[in-house]
């Protein structure tokens, strides 16, 4: 049994209203946002805190970096799909991003 | 300028024979290989080590992370291809995964 329900369509589109930068990923039950920081010591920075709550919370982004970008997707897995989790933690990401200085 | 040349086809099959876990990335002048830990605090650790490897020597991966698993890219992008920079890095992964007790 998942530890989170999915999101209802209405709990979702209040979600995604409420965090501005991320949009429905392609093809998935799933958001996705793009970091761009001031190069990768303050990308990878980012990452360890991020890497840090998600140990805490026991919910793991998928994410991609080159350099000073991080790509990341964040779904529910064993809900197949989109939870609570993620909003919590895609709120995390936004505060720890711009305490870290991303650029966009 | 590129601060290393890149590879002749000579250098490039002698050190791809001697990386025995990487292969040659598809559609590109880069070589890849994917590492797999013992849960994501092993990956994330990993990945410490060598991000600090990697502003060290000012190169620096194309990397993805799900949960257990990181998927490395290695090219040289001011090089336009394979340099010895990359047969450095990756066989400091190898070393790393290894003391980091990987599984694959």
């Amino acid at each position: 049994m998942p530890r989170a329900p999915k999101l209802t369509p209405n709990e979702r589109a209040a979600a995604l209203a409420d965090l501005g930068g991320w949009k429905q990923a392609e093809n998935r039950d799933a958001i996705a946002r793009t970091f761009r920081f001031d190069g990768f010591g303050a990308a990878f920075g980012f990452m360890t805190r991020v890497a840090l709550k998600a140990e805490a919370m026991d919910h793991h982004p998928e994410w991609r970096n080159v350099y000073d970008k991080v790509e990341v997707v964040l779904t529910t897995h064993d809900a197949g799909g989109l939870t609570r989790l993620d909003v919590e933690m895609a709120a995390f990401m936004d505060a720890t991003a711009a305490a870290t200085g991303h650029r966009e």
